[in-house]
């Protein structure tokens, strides 16, 4: 077995330091919501990740794709593995019961894509963005559309595809030249070419379903003339409509998946939201999107780590320092503590990265379905702020682990035959799509945290004090990681406002800081997360010594050895704040005088 | 032209930061170098690897190496370029005169290194170790093996491999099981099985001279029980020695050099060095290949570095913020701030890097020529003690600058097509081979800095403060860079006494902050040669503003954006001095527990 679900790490997060079974529960739709049904569900989920699309992972980067006469054969296996996910469900697992799903919660979807990306990253490539697309036309299609689409969405008879990017316009999309035309039956006509499409051309489903982003002929320039359309690849007469792949990409990873360029030749579409306003529908979908890559650098963290931890306790070179001898010359390299650094760090990252990524979920969840819209809003709100953060942190976190899952085999790693180098070559892809780590940086800087005066960074930190007013007097021993937390939440306060202050005068400077007001943020919501894991962990230690003391000595790890990162990111924060943006050397950007 | 070699920052380096040509000159051995000759070999070095050897590197990951019938096929071109390099004298660079070498300095091998490594890390594989077997047969093998040997080697006519891993021993030598048997004519038979040798079989040259580490039949287990033997691929008398590549690696990279599993079936060699203490003649080959693969961390960095530059200039997308409206919708993204901070982060390490690297060049030189005793045995220690600093830092750096410069592209960077995705292949074995980087750390901190109650790293640092005090003066603007430096060899002095008293109590802690005390040590290195580069870019800043302001412009980069990494670092080791090393948990190390 190349994975093993962690569902006992994943229950913990869930039952123990979200509480989210009882929180569920409150609400009308998951009335019906307990532990058991989650760990049942999460335990058929696992078992399918494992069992069915796990053994296709060294296959399909193996074998890749192949392209021929504008089709697609996707490797050994990866269709009958999408049947089977289909026949069992699992593509409606969260859509709502009235458009054909099973209304379970977000939060079950999103540990589902976990461990699906954890599987095989390539393959989860293809339902990946399943349920963005239905958010996204659940939100804004027309009846008609609704209709016509949804109900095979939400089973998964055709899988969908995001077509945004053209050749020379990928961060920015408002530079697309997709062009729709309107035609007297209501439809569009479209023209274009887009490129890397995952799943744009593939043999798994008899229709494509595509979400593509162009501009209607009398539109303004930039992103704001932006509309957004469905183009089957088969109209509903089931005549072939005039879009087709031309090619497919060869990448570094996730070589099982089909990244297309697509020609549209007047293409039939349907216009989906209103006319130029085709970013802010997409955005529903990209934000689900954005989420699930941040799942997709969890699940590939966890199963780089899974076979790091294997290999170390099963290797064995050199006596442990501190080791008394014994018959054997050599013990496990687990033994190391250079070895145990490697694997605390993965270890800890993936523990705290599940929170926040679940944590994630359960404001999805709440934010649809809180009684309160209030409620509902300050949900969303908080969700929206979060998300940057978690599709940069757990992402770059991801692909970090690997290489570290990568340097515990040594030499070994490198050779291809041990497989530990797919993780990092697939993971490498996640800092860079669905808006590339820098995009997320200032998304969440300029338009999260600073927007509206700072408005949900206080409303954010405020969270964080009153939880641990509230609960933090139970543990006395984590008082000192508790202050550091208190420290950074009153640091992120004050500098928000006086990055605000400063930006008006310099408004480059909040751009060189972006990525480290990010990364401080994340660990500000992962050390509250681990506080959280640590008193829940105190308070049931006598239940399972092993496990909960585990998970105690991983929050100590945090806060000793991942924790003061903190320290060198305010350090640039500070010293941007105090000198201003840093002087860029000329010749870097005069070509001509270098 | 895919690689430019950097003369310039080169000459800046050599000439203005450690005024190598004044210092080398006093050398009687090299009493004719000026700077003048330094550049035209540069010149030439930088010819040879950007026309001759770069040309070679996509295709040669492309195409790799093949095996058939105990035989290795290399990629198209390797072996005439091999050939060019050798009519060139390029292998003899920095050899003896009295060995028929051109006796330059070792200074100028490193720069020739870092442009070849630059050029294509695969190909520069097979010459890699040219010059380390070089000075280990010089130093410790007989007058025979020299008169037979050193000739060959030094001309390039044949190539050296070092065969120190074995399946189950790779860094604990000491598990090693090859085995050597004394023969009547002095002569051994050795028997055994070794993996990842590089170069262990090519087409580039008529023979092949391995260096083993071996075991006697009456030797004691561990490192200790090592001998080193010379093992050639054909014996004097021309015929074929009984040892045979069985196979090569399919792996992530460095894929044009072959990777060799090598069996020795009572192969003929020769004892190089005393019996049982092959350890010792093989580190001399060992630490000069440990600075050998800095350089190469060093060259992969500034060759991602050109290509990703090269990409922010021309590729254009959204407009730069604080940008002034311009007839095109879009600025070229080299003006964002997100990409110039990926750029120079880069660049400062690269910068930083080479500096350092050129440093133990020059100490390498020192260390062999200086008129008096004791200077040559400062110099050494100064080496030795930074060695294991230059290869972490250095190939840390070069695999994470190659992910820096592949995000610079975006999506494109992830398609195999761009090429730059082979920077990041080829640099990540540089963190594993020649000791992992785990491996480094524990050199540095347990048998270098805490050695003879840390008198290295005293030296070190007085040698800082001395220089800082000195010349730091003249440059009051770099008032502040220049406290954060001595603050941090201060808190060097003090702490690495400090642990030297806590390991006493607990002789694991050092284990667990060993990578902290390195990347700190190489901060105070890189922060120190930075202040030197930054006054001397001062001083001659009228003569070209736009080359030396670049330079005081990075220098303020360097320590505004990367030095506060120092921070972070502090931060780990003041947590565990004060708290001890971290628990953890059971259930990792103990497998049925779990």
């Amino acid at each position: 077995m190349t994975y093993q679900p962690p569902l006992r790490d994943m229950a913990f997060v869930l039952d123990d330091v979200l509480d989210a079974p009882a929180r569920l529960s409150t609400l009308t739709a998951h009335a019906d919501i307990d532990a058991g049904l989650m760990k049942q569900v999460l335990e058929e989920a696992g078992r399918f990740a494992a069992e069915v699309v796990a053994p296709l992972n060294a296959g399909g980067d193996r074998e890749g794709c192949r392209f021929a006469d504008g089709k697609v054969q996707t490797p050994a296996g990866f269709a009958a593995a999408y049947r089977q996910f289909c026949e069992a469900g699992w593509p409606a697992l969260a859509c709502a019961t009235k458009h054909g799903g099973q209304g379970l919660p977000h939060l079950l979807n999103c540990a589902l894509f976990e461990m699906l990306s954890a599987a095989n990253h390539g393959w989860t490539m293809y339902p990946g963005l399943l349920h963005g697309a239905y958010a996204c036309l659940s939100t804004h299609a027309s009846d008609a559309l609704k209709t016509q689409y949804l109900g095979k969405i939400v089973s998964g008879e055709w899988l969908a595809t995001m077509c945004l990017t053209e050749a020379h316009a990928g961060s920015d999309l408002g530079l697309l030249r997709t062009r729709a035309v309107l035609q007297d039956d209501g439809s569009y006509r479209l023209s274009g070419d887009k490129i890397f499409i995952s799943g744009g051309e593939q043999d798994m489903t008899d229709n494509i379903v595509h979400l593509v982003l162009a501009r209607l002929p009398d539109a303004p320039t930039g992103s704001k003339g932006l509309s957004l359309f469905l183009v089957p690849k088969f109209l509903p007469d089931g005549t072939r409509n005039a879009v087709h792949c031309t090619g497919i990409e060869h990448k570094m990873g996730i070589r099982g998946s089909a990244t297309c360029s697509m020609h549209f030749e007047q293409a039939t579409g349907w216009l989906v939201g209103d006319e130029g306003r085709g970013l802010a529908a997409m955005f529903v979908m990209m934000n689900s999107a954005r989420l699930h890559v941040g799942a997709q650098g969890l699940g590939i963290a966890e199963a780089a780590y899974q076979r790091a931890l294997a290999y170390a306790r099963e290797r064995t070179q050199s006596r442990a320092p501190g080791r008394t001898a014994t018959a054997n010359a050599a013990d496990p390299i687990v033994m190391q503590p250079a070895v145990q650094k490697l694997l605390m760090e993965q270890r800890c990252r993936i523990e705290g990265g599940r929170m926040l990524a679940y944590w994630s979920g359960l404001l999805l969840d709440l934010a649809e379905h809180d009684h309160d819209a209030g409620q509902r809003r300050l949900h969303h709100d908080r969700l929206e702020f979060i998300t940057p953060v978690i599709k940069a942190v757990l992402t770059d976190n991801g692909f970090q682990n690997a290489s570290l899952a990568l340097q515990v085999f040594g030499g070994h790693g490198y050779v291809t035959e041990t497989g530990i180098d797919q993780y990092l070559r697939d993971a490498r892809i996640t800092m860079i799509y669905e808006g590339s780590n820098e995009i997320q940086a200032i998304d969440f800087l300029l338009r999260k945290a600073l927007a509206d005066g700072g408005r949900r960074m206080t409303d954010f930190i405020a969270m964080i004090e009153q939880d641990v007013a509230q609960n933090g007097a139970s543990d006395d021993s984590l008082a000192t990681q508790k202050q550091q937390l208190l420290q950074l939440t009153r640091y992120l306060e004050q500098t928000t406002h006086a990055i605000a202050a400063a930006s008006a005068g310099q408004p480059q400077l909040p751009y060189f800081i972006a990525e480290e007001m990010l990364r401080l943020t994340g660990h500000a919501a992962m050390a509250w997360l681990w506080l959280k894991a640590a008193r829940s962990a105190t308070r049931q230690h006598a239940a399972d010594p092993l496990f909960y003391g585990g998970k105690r000595d991983s929050a100590c790890y945090y806060f000793a050895f991942l924790f003061p990162e903190v320290q060198q990111l305010c350090g640039v924060v500070d010293t941007c704040l105090a000198a201003g943006a840093p002087a860029i050397p000329s010749d870097l950007t005069h070509h001509d005088a270098a």
